[in-house]
């Protein structure tokens, strides 16, 4: 198996492991060529040796008429393990020590913190001044460093760009993304290659659907599906750039920007037209969810023993919106204790 | 496969689903004859239909020279799920409604509230005023009503005992302890039956160990193993009745009985004979370890990336004050997150 990394506007490739070109600004995209195989290994060939924490095959249970995969019993609680898992293997086998920087507050935050960490790099979370405290304490636990910065979320990236060692980012580092396949590789073995119609997730950036629709079409162009599912996202009402470049209408974040799902915050995603143009090749939809929706899903899933993070449950809240054909399968992507204190 | 319930006291059969026997009011355990089968349900001839909530085989990792088994990636995120799910599903198959009560504002409340709101039960766990109010909210999220006991801890435990329902005591009840087979099962697998020379993991009540004992134990009897790894039980100073029984010591509580491992508090173990003399059986020990090695501890395993709570890094703790021959498996119980809030 071949990979190349190279600029999503001007198609140059990576020189060293910058996060955006230096020539034209864009993030990179990352080209594995190759097979569909069942071992990890050969599905990444840019890792080669693989952090280990503890990851499983998250378990799938069914509830109330969907499936669900219980992505958050991962190390650190989040889907994010995967992106983070793949990044950081790939950064140690660059580079013996060091420092890694990523700009996140939450469930990215942890699980770069924990793998960067168990890598042996130095790692330091920049932060805006209203993260929450829990999360926080969760990233320094795995021993990295938060650094609290004054301003904006701009701010907070440029601050995280501009320190000394290498930008780990989650949403521009295209090997966070690429790790995502693994979620697409366990759907298909769990499901023993009978999928699922359609696979609901949440959509901040949009990096989990992005690495779960790599990860499909991989299985597509290998052989070993018929079809791709469809990919459904799910954004709170409050924030839905994603669902709006779909639908063709412009997007003005609302001045009460701040939904219950507190860890779907991109109100201008980077990815937005790949995401949107992701969906749409599936046949797949974008469906907005009100705060209210969402928290009586998510208390219904607690009462059915599935416990996730607020923001999570906005699957489930879309499910209900309306009657869907066929089976479909839904992503839990952070557990509830992230959240038990906020509400 | 047959199973027998009877009194640890005067060996009486048990009529319904009481705790205690009304004879001589000890506590039950229960027998089970047959061999090892690879299958669950063969396993556990009392349960008919498992309740799942999205069990895994709990990974497991090496670090510092140990290996570690994650059991708290578990869907309440604690070992305690290992035993809910069978006591719960075993009274599932033998009442279809009413309530269950539970006296524990910790891990095991959460895993009686989870199976129970699951199964269909109504569920009450009763707490003393000091419990911690993350673990609260966690038990009330899963649909649990949490009745506030003043007083002291039986008084707690009378009034769960004496409220209309079943007393799903997680200490009493023999399906819960004998839930906790499924841990030596595990291990035994992962293991390709080549066993650690020991396994280490922390006692309050003492129902892991017995449970994991249990498990060990039907194993070697069955002839899937040819000897019994060594049980290492582990207590802070604060809270260590067991290690006193088996040095033959007599104890008595600190005035200041609370230790940073707050999830380890039984001072007075209902079955504190047993759980010595399990250890006894397996050529083990008991260790003791102060709250300093504790922190310690668990800021290195954080820092591996193993991000368990406090009360599970007193086995990693025990680990690191000798020098053990051989290969040592620690079973972490509970995660981080449970009580990121807390220090
Ligand atoms: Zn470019
Ligand atoms: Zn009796």
């Amino acid at each position: 198996m071949e990979c190349r990394v190279f600029c999503l506007g001007c198609g140059r490739e990576r020189h060293g492991l910058e996060a955006r070109c230096s020539h034209c600004g864009s993030p990179f995209d990352i080209e594995v060529s190759g097979k569909y195989s069942d071992r990890l290994q050969d599905n990444f060939p840019y890792v080669s040796r693989w952090i280990s924490l503890g990851e499983v095959q998250t378990p799938i249970v069914s509830a109330g008429g969907a499936d669900f995969k219980l992505d958050y019993l991962s190390p650190t609680f989040s889907y994010k393990d995967r992106g983070a898992r793949a990044l950081v293997s790939f950064l140690r086998g660059r580079m013996d020590h060091g420092t890694i920087n990523e700009d996140s507050s939450g469930n990215a935050g942890a699980a770069i913190a924990a793998y960067g960490s168990a890598a042996g790099f130095r790692v330091r979370i920049f932060t805006g001044s209203r993260a929450r405290e829990e999360k926080i304490r969760q990233i320094e636990s795995y021993g990295a460093e938060v650094v609290r910065v004054e301003g904006s979320r701009e701010d907070v990236q440029r601050a995280a760009m501009g320190a000394d060692g290498v930008y780990a980012s989650h949403v521009l580092m295209p090997e966070f993304r690429d790790g995502i396949r693994t979620l697409a590789y366990e759907v298909f073995q769990q499901y023993s290659g009978s999928m699922p119609d359609r696979i609901f997730v949440p959509v901040s950036a949009g990096t989990l659907l992005l690495g779960l629709h790599r990860g499909l079409r991989h299985l597509l162009e290998s052989g070993e599906i018929g079809s791709m599912p469809e990919i459904v996202g799910v954004q709170p009402e409050k924030v839905s750039p994603i669902c709006h470049i779909l639908e063709g209408r412009p997007y003005e974040p609302p001045v009460d920007g701040q939904s219950v799902a507190d860890a779907l915050v991109t109100q201008k995603p980077v990815l937005g037209v790949q995401v949107a143009e992701a969906v749409r090749q599936t046949g797949g939809t974008c469906v907005m969810v009100s705060d209210e929706e969402i928290m009586s899903a998510h208390a219904e899933l607690s009462r059915a023993g599935l416990f996730c993070e607020v923001s999570s449950a906005t699957v489930y809240a879309a499910y209900k919106k309306r009657k869907w054909q066929g089976r479909s399968l839904l992503v839990l992507t952070g557990a509830g204790l992230k959240t038990v204190m906020g509400y």
